[in-house]
């Protein structure tokens, strides 16, 4: 099937996703919305964070997209249920595909999971680590700088490197054997966060996981993309395009990328 | 959902997949059936391998399991687009898990698969990357003496280590950076597999990762055991059972594992 896949972030971060999307499945178009102006939505009231979700979803709806990918751990643990019982086209979100993938890494059932307030508040990973196993004992911690740090595209140098090893202090002493990065923006500071864990710990990557879901999401649902032709990826911020530009091509080596610049207020939609 | 998940295999490599449901998904119960009796399936004709992994389907049915899981490539090529069509249940095959995973884990898209002659003649996995990635490159080797080898249990020594290092010979120069284990036997033999190969190939084990597109399967219809009791796993063989126990005891650490030998001719209900 020709129609793109929309994939949604508060801001830089669901580009994680959206990279390791193009990278797995290179026939597909991607269709991305980053909310940076409203960046980041980890602080932000549950109802805000429904409303922006919705926004961004309603947005990529216009263009008839096959598929939703909520790239954003706190919109995923908002809105996720919802869009799936509302919308008539396959919802992948963020969290169940590293809660599964790091049920598979686990060998002593001890996991932990670090992500913004709004995701470790609403216990989303413990939730769904433990519907599917009551012997899994979850370590959370919210780590609340790393995704302003991520926007404004400090990843590399001593500030990034003191904040993360002050945000992690509270788990070097665990026994957790596995790690999940519970947003999508942490993928940036990967190495940084690899360095300051004890050295036995597997850590899981969400964007990694959750584009390998899609795929299966897609296979499951005869959703792929047959045509030859190369996808035309495109890309909306709701921030100004240049900044938006320069991150994806230097971060993401997404060289031609098309960045257009976007307002969302559809509020006569929202009666849902 | 308290109904237990189906798993078929030709013999007692489905355990591989087995297993790892239990680990992966510990509140879910299991029921296997092997078809000893008829196995190896890789020499088969599709007839007959379509005639006997429909028996095994039957078998489950009566069980109303909520799910059916192809442990077996062979049977997967042969009848996975059928079952799907025709089982209001979700069914699983061992093929598509791997693909998705090879496509996350290579890096110069050019990956080697290895399986039984039915498996490789099939084209099964090459199809289904080419469906995923024009760009991938598929190099495809049966080793038809692996199965056997497994199922007399010989998964260790000299004579595993000449077979392996001689079936594996053509695939010594090759430019493959990933390699599917195509074959849910094989995992049996990953030891000795990974020693005959180039050191930087990364091995993917069907096993693992359909247990984790189970996983995910379960999310997407909502159909996770949610009851807290220990589930309750059966093995159905067409073999004899002393020599089924012996295996599941010594080769996969099932040591109460309760297995019944069983009868497999449905030939009324298999007018489809």
């Amino acid at each position: 099937m020709d129609k793109p896949i929309g994939v949604i972030d508060s801001g830089y971060g669901g580009l994680t996703v959206a990279t390791e999307l193009m990278r797995q499945l290179p026939k597909e178009a991607i269709y991305y919305v980053g909310d940076s102006k409203r960046c980041p939505y980890g602080p932000r009231s549950v109802e805000e964070v429904r409303r922006y979700t919705w926004e961004m979803i309603d947005h990529l709806l216009t263009f008839e997209v096959k598929m939703i990918v909520i790239a954003c751990n706190t919109a995923t643990a908002v809105v996720l249920h919802e869009a799936r019982q509302t919308l008539a086209i396959p919802v992948v979100g963020v969290i169940q595909p590293g809660a599964i993938t790091a049920m598979k890494v686990t060998n002593n059932q001890q996991i932990a999971v670090i992500g913004t307030t709004g995701t470790i508040k609403s216990q989303a990973y413990s939730l769904a680590l433990s519907s599917i196993s009551e012997d899994v004992q979850v370590e959370s911690l919210a780590c609340p700088l790393f995704v302003p740090l991520v926007e404004q595209g400090i990843i590399a140098g001593e500030e990034a490197e003191l904040i993360v090893k002050e945000s992690l202090e509270p788990l070097q002493n665990g026994t957790y054997d596995t790690l999940i990065l519970g947003c999508t923006h942490y993928p940036l500071l990967k190495p940084i966060i690899e360095h300051y864990l004890p050295s036995h710990v597997t850590v899981i990557s969400s964007g990694e996981e959750t584009a390998r879901e899609v795929s299966s999401v897609l296979f499951h649902h005869s959703l792929n993309r047959k045509a030859g032709q190369m996808p035309q990826h495109r890309f909306f911020t709701t921030g100004e395009a240049k900044p938006f530009k320069a991150f994806a091509q230097d971060r993401f080596n997404l060289l031609s990328a098309k960045i257009e610049s976007i307002t969302l207020d559809h509020r006569l939609k929202l009666e849902r």
